[in-house]
């Protein structure tokens, strides 16, 4: 392939067309070099670079200033809708300083992660914007040791890894006001995996909040789902009608498991919202076509990408690396999949339940 | 953030462990430079630079032998859905040779494009996999010149350009064969944008497969979408309705343009498939979930990506670099947006048409 492709215009090129020695060439084109060169030469060499087609080798400057301009970007697995916009809002706030985006997917396996760490760094990342990163991650210190990172939607229990996360918090417990104010008291929940810290906060934040609300606190409403997907809401929406103990609504950790709980009782002839309210979590792309509409909470996904690559190269290009950590409001978003509480759909559940048993 | 960065571990410092010239741990560690090293010292030499944390420095091996084993992967929007598990394929295809994606959006507006590209080159991408391509594209071949390029889900009409695609042609094929058999001889067709060469080939297998059908072929059925969205979806159904043109069937571009087309008939009191049948293209997620579930035809984006990765390697590592066209098979998914031809339909829509009127 090199036969195709064309010789790079070097500083050398510029240098033997304007007249001057190749080290005037580099500080002029380099303003930050700390010595400065005539303003009219400046121009001339300026002028001769753009006509000639010179493009600063950023190989080259990589070796000099040990700095790429390219940020390594790890998500598990970008066909997740969540990731898309998360991604999409780290490239455009990237761009705002020049910088670019490598990206890799890790499958939430973490053997895959130390592998696209390792790859990353070989080509010489300034630093990491991680989505994939689990509550504890004991690989992860060494593999990204000096370098900046960002957690993006996720944070890790140490807190030197800065992160841009979302209220949590907030968004399960307006969701429990919500269903409390269309009568419910006995809701279940449908928790994520709790390695993930959204799946761990999302989880603490119903207990908190229903505590509060002095609603039922039976055991037998709480499932664990192991990934973030329809199967495993399908599996939860399942366990509860094995259980059989009364409930009325299920608050899901995200809108996939949502979706996916919404599917199994349809199957056991219980309609949402007739017979249960259910919310999700994120309003992810066609939560509004689907039916039923899903109730849930509307998260910021493209500014918190946006925000953690401002926050990285903050960390890459000044002095004082503090870890920071910020947290996004998020909004309540209600639609069809939430409803009064009827007094049959009690009923309705333990009919189903006794089918099941 | 220089204090937080480790000195990094090179070749000298493993030659002067090892006890040999910096040279000979240069050859033991690169098999391919044809200057043989003793397999025990190659062996120790690796053992020490496993000790000591050696990593190859990218930025070096990209200076001396012009690769960076980094290719530029350009979509229009990542958060369309169509975009991800292409780029997901993208990048398991690069993984198996060693290679990693740099990753940009365009918003389909050339000027981004042009400096996405130029960014790209910059920081010495080996090629480039572009899913943003428009069919006729003045800045590509100069943007791109010397550098491999594959286009993936779409074509420019310039050949020289490698692509991999869809069988767009069999897909429409299939939707046309299959409203046929349902009874449906007046369809209408949504088609996408006709710069994009999606859009232009299933505009055109549509007009091919509805002549042979010996549909109707009147100039009211078929209206453009200026992009591939739910909004344009919507606004080209109104168009029908407005032109009043009796229908029983439409032939969408996507599935998003079948989705707003739906909404829109909805509105009108028109129900889909009671009234309409409707089809779109690329089951994209979740279009099995909607209300009515789509049908569609299915494309392999992924593999596409895969297809493609594995393409462009080729383009660079081998000498003959002869452009290369690959067509992906498509299977059509029969869901719930389609169903027998209802006599009445006529009779609904030109009741709509009417009060539009």
């Amino acid at each position: 392939m090199k036969s195709r492709r064309k010789a790079r215009v070097g500083l050398k090129d510029l240098a033997r067309e304007v007249g001057v020695h190749v080290s005037t060439v580099s500080r002029a084109l380099n303003p930050d070099s700390g010595h400065p060169v005539a303003a009219d030469l400046i121009a001339e060499i300026r002028k001769v670079s753009k006509r000639l087609g010179y493009r600063q080798n950023l190989a080259a400057y990589s070796l000099k200033t040990n700095r790429s301009r390219t940020i390594g970007v790890v998500v598990p697995d970008i066909t997740d809708s969540v990731f898309p916009p998360i991604i999409r809002g780290i490239e455009d706030g990237l761009a705002q300083y020049g910088y670019v985006a490598m990206l890799a997917n890790t499958d939430g396996n973490p053997r895959r992660q130390v592998r696209v760490l390792e790859t990353m760094r070989a080509r010489g990342v300034d630093g990491l914007i991680l989505a994939s990163v689990l509550r504890t991650d004991k690989t992860l210190s060494q593999l990204a040791a000096g370098l900046p990172v960002v957690t993006v939607s996720r944070r890790t229990d140490d807190p030197r890894f800065s992160s841009v996360v979302h209220d949590e918090d907030d968004g399960i417990g307006r969701l429990v006001t919500h269903l409390v104010s269309l009568g419910h008291r006995d809701i279940a929940c449908i928790a994520g995996p709790q390695t993930v810290s959204t799946g761990f906060s999302r989880y603490n934040a119903f207990l908190r909040h229903r505590d509060h609300a002095g609603l039922s606190a039976s055991p037998a409403l709480v499932t664990y789902a192991r990934a973030f997907n329809e199967s495993e809401g399908e599996r939860c929406a399942e366990e509860f009608l094995v259980a059989g103990a009364p409930f009325s609504a299920v608050v899901c950790a995200n809108d996939r498991l949502a979706i996916g709980a919404i599917s199994a009782f349809r199957r056991h002839g219980i309609a949402c919202p007739d017979d249960v309210s259910v919310t999700g979590f994120n309003d992810m792309p066609l939560a509004d076509r689907l039916s039923p509409a899903l109730t849930t909470v509307r998260v910021q996904h493209s500014k918190a990408g946006f925000e953690a690559a401002g926050l990285l190269v903050d960390l890459i290009e000044n002095e004082a690396p503090e870890p920071h950590h910020l947290v996004l409001p998020v909004e309540t978003v209600v639609r069809n999949s939430t409803a009064r509480c009827a007094l049959a759909a009690g009923a309705r559940m333990s009919e189903a339940a006794g089918e099941q048993a």
